[in-house]
């Protein structure tokens, strides 16, 4: 039966994957979806109505957990505490640097309100950040790593697209085989960035581009490519949409630790994803946490969380009792 | 620094495992190991005092929380219950199908008495459990599988050292290659107790013993044998001794899932475990759990718990602060 009412704001591939990932979960009902478009012109996916963001404040009561599907939108950081003073909220909040900062000002906002937010969610932050923590509080003495691949980023793909000359571009992040094999063998390496993944760009070009400068624009362009080993090949737009149009991601985070007398025996803790959609996931995930919220609030918690205070069980569908009985 | 009080009973592989963690881990001090044996026997390895279990009742407010070091000694579906009046306590509790029964007497035990008691944790149960409880909230569309090995089944292993004539044996359960990568690769195959894990046995022969009778005698044993595909590699005393000493184990937790409109996106979660001690990486997780035990006192909870009703942050050492700007 359906009891959790949900409202996702902003309606972007992760909002989709939310409104999907309400509708694969029997006790979330999805009440509206929130844009600054013009709502007639956003159909979603479920027939769920959209309405304008302004509307929003009319909601209060109707939704008990108000999810933000723009994940690295700029204007996160101030909407997420000024939305916590009306619902409780679930964002993926992921410039992992300004994270203490974030969690402050919506904590200072939700404790005021008497509401629950959970912020940073999604897979990493998230669920990868969840495997580190397990690891390490098991494994004190060990090191960590983690590998993002073979997966589409956005942002890489975006700076190749401003570049002159370019039409469309897709751009792999992939763990380095090597790397990746010695830390599953408990090597330990000390890695660089450029040992530990590599860039592959398929990029379309406009007519008449140079291609030889936009491959040495890509290859050399400070912060997003010059420290890694970059690919580029140039394909057609048709074989852009035929091979290149999914959002497919994930990775890898790996523990080793040493236990014994000696430290002679050697433990590898790995979590692992291999995900077609990296946007429906990180919905998916969403979805659950905001469960959690629904469950914290109702049990009076209040303040910002992360998935770190989330006690497991509060983010599945059935019982204490049914999870003992059948998933411990 | 150490504030964190331990006592471990039983002082088994087990036993041992936890008295490491706690070396390994500083915020804790090992206070005591009780044994039934008689303590002038029992040497510790980081040297800490051993007493007999009876003078258990005289630590009542010396030791934080009791960890017990005997994983599946018949004896604790009553021992935890009676422990939890008297002190916070950890057990390894794993008869997977006695759970919810150990759950409400534990429960009632230690919510009468005030303390909290932390069952069935380990890594599975425990972080295997985790693992599967994050993978189906997350996508509750999708199946699981949970392949155990290669490591050494003690159970299994004792079951051989029974037949008459053997002198010693090892059994290391193997999980199927074949079936493990058709999980990974999202098929979803149906999988008989036979196709998913494959038993590999070592044994010792005392002189004279029938090797074809015993051989027969394990192949075809019920429960343990008889529903595998099974290997005798018959082997001298001394190998044993230089390649079978340890006590490996780990294995996987793999989850696959469907999102999307056509149900067209499929994800893989796995969470995998390559051990060299299984009592030593087993102890290091009842060691975390604790320090959770002693944090949930602390904040005034009461009752029996399992790792699905800990916040994560519990579990690790770090403050709240420092796994945000750290590890999320």
């Amino acid at each position: 039966m359906a009891n959790i009412r949900i409202g996702i704001l902003g309606y972007g591939n992760l909002g989709r994957g939310v409104e999907l990932a309400c509708q694969a979960n029997e006790d979330m009902e999805l009440v509206a979806v929130f844009t600054r478009r013009d709502p007639a012109s956003v159909t979603t996916i479920t027939g769920v109505p959209s309405y304008h963001v302004d509307d929003l404040e009319g909601f209060v009561g109707k939704i008990d957990v108000l999810v933000r599907g723009g994940g690295s939108a700029p204007d996160l950081p101030e909407q997420t505490p000024a939305y916590a003073r009306l619902f409780n909220v679930v964002d993926s909040f992921d410039t992992h640097a300004n994270i203490p900062e974030h969690f402050a000002k919506v904590d200072a906002s939700a404790k005021e309100a008497g509401t629950v937010a959970v912020i940073s969610t999604g897979w990493d932050p998230g669920l990868f950040s969840i495997a580190r923590l397990y690891a390490s509080a098991v494994l004190p003495q060990g090191g960590d790593y983690t590998f993002w691949g073979r997966g589409v980023s956005q942002g890489h793909s975006d700076a190749i697209r401003r570049i002159p000359g370019v039409a469309d571009a897709r751009q792999y992040t992939v763990p380095v085989p090597e790397a990746l094999e010695a830390v599953r063998a408990g090597q330990n390496p000390v890695l660089t960035t450029r040992e530990k993944h590599k860039r592959d760009c398929f990029v379309v070009l406009q007519e008449g581009a140079d291609a030889a400068a936009i491959e040495k624009a890509i290859v050399e362009m400070p912060n997003y490519f010059a420290d890694y080993d970059t690919t580029v090949t140039f394909i057609s737009a048709e074989e852009m949409k035929a091979n290149h149009a999914g959002l497919p991601h994930g990775g890898s985070v790996i523990r080793t630790g040493k236990t014994g007398v000696e430290g002679q025996n050697q433990h590898v803790v790995e979590f692992k994803l291999a995900l077609d959609s990296n946007p429906e996931f990180t919905g998916s995930v969403l979805a659950a946490c905001a469960r959690a919220a629904y469950r914290m609030a109702a049990e009076g918690w209040v303040g910002c969380k992360t998935i770190f205070d989330i006690p497991p069980a509060m983010l599945a569908a059935a019982s204490p009792e049914e999870l003992r009985a059948h998933m411990l």
